[in-house]
């Protein structure tokens, strides 16, 4: 049914090399855990249920506005697109599903795409607007934002998109919409805060109204960047403002990298369960700002923290906890699908060690305030090296043990920088 | 019937010598703004009617964990720092109330207190409890946090302490109580999020029900310090989910140097006005972190920018709009009188800036998306020296047209360390 | 001799309709500031001998990674870019120099484009390389970095345009290379540090070498981006090491939004000064990061407190003080001429300011350690309202009193977005 | 000789019972590290090498401006630190050196200190000077700054106070003076940059003349606090002049939390190395300023990159690469010595961690710039589960398996708390 661009072969080869050293790293791992009293097949067995969803738009090479480079071979249409995520769901197997994102992806027969997809082991997931940029023959610029311009025309036009986007993802299967919006300013004065948000509500108000029964509409906040002074839904509490006016299927989505420096990210995490209204998650890394770097590249314990809120809100749920995972990252000097198996591979690996802490113990030494076994009962989940588990639930689904030596034995992206055409200059938008 | 600390005829004196001067820049101001169309005297009279609270606490030297500077003559005890308070609203004239806090401020007999501070041209303005410290004889550290300590005693004690606060407020004629703990974590994993903050709003909503009718309780979110890893009520949407909990008496206030780093805090001032929240103010500057620095200090345009929220929000108020605003500083190398009227005089300054912004025209350039034009209609009202509009506003108030001039030539604090006994070395707590 | 693009007859008109109040504001300055012993005259001049260089790139819109919304007018090559130049220089008068790019404003006769700018009021100042971007038929990429790169020829490609710089700078009548290179990583592990480091100083001695002797050669250092975890140059210590190892003419270059959040940037022009490597600046605004806002628009009173230190300097300079002065900034949103004038007005303001620092006054206060003296002292200064000495100054020199009133009524650029060939789309490279 | 301060049985007992589990944990990770060519033995005795100092003040609880909640048993003397200090190093074997602090340590005979922790099994480390606050019985006070100070007596006693240092040190066995000053500003205007530097580079070149020849001078810079504006050293820009211009023996000193938002301490790191400059680090973790949280305790992975430039140095040194290690923590809400048993482990593991990564590798994949594959090298070394290296060394020196249930066994603690005096009520100094 499902043809897969790698040869299972060549998979299944590479893993039988690789097998027995995985063996005993498993059951070592194994021995220890059990002396915990944690059965490492449970775990392994969680793992393999999680998922996170990849970005169309991923695959290609990211850029700056100084600068892209480009990559031979990366792909430039939706069913290229499609492929390599295909490519990472077959060494990976945590990531089934793709978010696309329009008009990049638009196509004349999404039934056509859907089917695509399911031919190459995949499904969509949440569909992205895009109101930050103009396209080839739009009406009305976004340059003064888009739900929020003062222009009724350009706030119209935005609504029908995220609404079009909407129809095009029920074709496709996807059951959430994630609007991310640039409006903002770059000057004190610019606009007015209030009626900005007045605005914005009005108008995602619209969007919401045409949302299906069964979908959500997730709001993506970010401090800055394109607009470099404020930024109409610029932190959660904006984030929150809004969902909580917009409706009960309206929820908050955190993108890792959208943030105030220093900040608590997952408190926050904690506080959106605390409202009901945390919706989903945009994973990738960051130093500095919107960095979109891969996911625990940088701070891979704030990543296991994050995960520990979503263990924790999933073993004591308050109302309307179901959120949706997408990796969002540029990879701007790496292969995306090198980039994207290494970032669903932390992620996981983050809820592996977030499902290996002792929670009964942890909850035990908070209650006491016994802060030193506290903080340790959190540390030791995530030193433990889950690496085997992780390959083992890859290998038990058919993916690759060493997905990184696989892929590259595959040679994939050589044979594509044959077939596909080639990607112009990046010249940059300084 | 009240009885100044310092000779109305050595202000009236010192006045004589600068009125000449100060009649010739007020008049020249006044000719430059009736040509924009604004009446010079109209703004003079706002300002006469503006004022801003002290806290009690600021009348004494601050310090940091590392030292205390003493200095000579600074108050011990609530009579002093009321004294103190006196000097500077006579002087200049913008800061009639006195923010007092508890248990530092504590007397037998606050009727008695309550009509010495009349005496001096005084009352009272909001409570402030204190739950991050453990007082002598305290039956229950505040070491594992107050309201929202994982100990149920510790959170009676807290409650009962801010029920005493109101009841001290109540005496003294306060209308307001000011709620900032200083719970929070050092270590993840230490406590959970959400039954941190659970027990947080349940011991919260138990002081807003001795609330008086007539009463605001305010929450003060803090990003971090005393707790450096996590704070219970840690950002404005944080201590906005508390206020929408607790109810419509409760609101947010913001303390300007409690935010992360590069957080556009004017636009918070508006999400929280816009959500019906915005309770009120501590006024102070900041570089780093909550370094209760003079406002105004550091970044004047930023508070420009908050008071154009205010003045913005208080032509166009949404639903309960009535903020509170105080001074909170810690004065570290100052002599605490001249910071207060430094900072008074900024933050009075800010208001008559605000006040002189030509809002239609700032509104009209705004809907036509004319950038730069709403930029400098901001801009050219910040950049008006308003120093002899608050002059003219003190002097016609019976302040000093120069405060720093006048009060040294009072030699007010020599005095005062005649007489005050001296305080002992801050040693710090490193 | 010179052909300005906008009606002499116009400007002179647009003035004669403002003389008279004009006359009335700074007579009135002037006689305040005769009060305090200044003499209004002696600072005009100040001011009219001030300048600053503009960005030939600035004078076209500028874009995120996301988006760039072009206007209709704008130049697109180095021809309409000197006529725009031209504008701001007529109608400001401060900013008599323009900063080249290359490759971006290569054309084949230089001595021609010297003349050409000549006739437009214009000259050349630093000349600015670019080895962050590839250019069509070049033959080795920079993905992998420019004079740090690990590949030789790369390395070697990146000196050569330096040096190429330099010989197209002395045609122009530059006298200084301003290096800013976008090299670093965006993984923990992508390169190494110190060999990095070592790879670029061999490689910029080479083009050091190339230096003439008259010439400076200017380090930026930038904290991130287009790189986002490690930058080589990143901050002002490592362009200190690399100057002081580079040579006496090599210098380091401040640009205002290239350093970490909260960090004293006053502080650090006065550590370059001291160490007698305080090269020049790059004069922008930003609240994030490298927001390329307009100067001053943020925050204006750090714009003041930069002039402090330069304005101190220049009264107890060090070994080799001699900054050069540009504007770097990237216009999004507003007419670039438009924000150019603004900013140069900010700048020439704080200029201005710091000229009205009552230096005796301050340094004596210091001395005593009279805090509030002190900071009065420089604050005071701040407060005043230059515009009418920066107005003043404009008109004697032929430019505008109200730069942006004149330049409208001027319809420029109207008539340039009939002129002018279009722009395409600006898509973005997320 | 020496008389450790818990019974070497219940150390002994403890660790037959862990026995067991630790040799199935070693003898894994020893088959895994062999896959991969790496003898486990070989990570241990580095291990077993490795050492870092602990901070005298560290054992006693610590707090913060607003409060200190003591604990029961807490050392309030340098006799009872050092016992406290010997517990340390008798369970983790890996903290055999005090750092001191002046006059907080001061005692009459400092050869019988010396004798003292020599019987306890320790030794002394830096000598730390404390100009930062004033002393009983002082002089001159500090409020004006210390080696930077405008008053001439004033500098003189923070010169002759960090000689004196300098000779207690002597007595001690130390071989270095880590100088950190509090000397800065609270306003804009308060001092003048340029000349605080000259002043504090005069001061400080007395302190270096006094330096014994085999001593280092170690800068410790910090950014804010306790000064609000502007710190003299504030930097390791400043740090690193200061150090070039004092002479050879004069280096830098990094604590970690002494930094700018979002910098790069790692590069740092390598870049003082580059120059010569690294002298030593005060270890600790942080979220937001100088929160002097335990190692590693935030982000374990930047620790991990610190450490990963050490070695790295260690394999390629260039001039004077000797860097002292110390812990500088403040036990705000922990017992300090579980705090510290947990630090110097976090930091030990980075250190093999560090020593884990396949360097050859590293180094060939940034030559062929593999970005996936450098980044994946060292990442794999970072999720190894070093903890068996670590236990095994510990009890190879007779140190405890499980350092945390030992000492907990021990009850050292509750014994202290019956025989040490309390300590009283911190009630801070806001």
């Amino acid at each position: 049914m499902t043809n897969l661009p790698i040869s299972s072969d060549l998979v299944a080869e590479h893993n039988t090399a690789r097998e027995e050293a995985l063996r005993d790293d498993y059951d070592s791992l194994g021995r220890r855990l059990e002396r915990s009293g944690i059965a490492i097949d449970a775990i392994k067995d969680r793992v393999k249920q999680w998922s996170v969803a990849v970005p169309s738009w991923g695959t290609g090479r990211g850029g700056t506005r100084f600068a892209k480079f480009a990559m031979a071979g990366e792909p430039t249409n939706i069913h290229e697109k499609l492929e390599d995520c295909s490519v990472i769901q077959q060494l990976g197997r945590s990531t089934p599903r793709v978010s696309p994102h329009f008009p990049w992806d638009k196509v004349d027969d999404y039934a056509g795409l859907a089917e695509e997809a399911f031919g190459l082991g995949l499904s969509f997931d949440a569909v992205n607007s895009n109101t930050f940029q103009n396209q080839p023959g739009q009406a009305h610029s976004y340059e003064t934002g888009s739900l929020s311009s003062t222009s009724q025309a350009t706030r119209q036009q935005a609504i029908e998109h995220n609404v079009e986007c909407i129809e095009i993802g029920r074709k496709l299967g996807s059951r959430a919409l994630t609007v991310w919006v640039g409006d903002g300013t770059n000057f004190p004065g610019q606009q007015d805060f209030g009626r900005s948000l007045d605005r914005y509500l009005e108008a995602a108000a619209q969007v919401y109204r045409a949302l299906p029964d069964d979908w959500t509409m997730l709001l993506e906040h970010k401090m800055f960047e394109p607009a470099f002074y404020s930024s109409v839904i610029s932190d959660w509490g904006s984030s929150l403002i809004a969902a909580q006016e917009l409706g009960e299927r309206c929820r908050c989505l955190i993108d890792l990298g959208h943030h105030a420096p220093n900040v608590n990210i997952e408190q926050i995490v904690a506080r959106l369960h605390h409202a009901g209204k945390l919706g989903g998650f945009h994973f990738n890394d960051s130093k500095y700002g919107d960095d979109d770097l891969d996911s625990g590249s940088i701070d891979p314990h704030q990543l296991f923290l994050v995960f520990n809120e979503l263990v924790e809100a999933e073993r004591n749920p308050r109302s309307g906890f179901d959120p949706a995972y997408m990796i969002d990252q540029s990879h701007n000097v790496t292969d995306p699908i090198e980039s994207m198996l290494s970032s669903a591979e932390a992620i996981a690996g983050c809820y592996a060690r977030a499902s290996l802490v002792d929670r009964a113990a942890l909850q035990e030494a908070q209650e006491c305030n016994d802060v030193m076994l506290a903080f340790r009962t959190l540390r030791s989940a995530y030193e433990i090296d889950v690496g085997p588990i992780l390959a083992k639930a890859r290998q038990e689904q058919g993916g690759a043990i060493d997905w990184l030596g696989a892929y590259r034995e595959s040679q994939y992206r050589d044979r594509k920088a044959q077939e596909r055409k080639p990607v112009g200059l990046g010249a940059g938008i300084v």
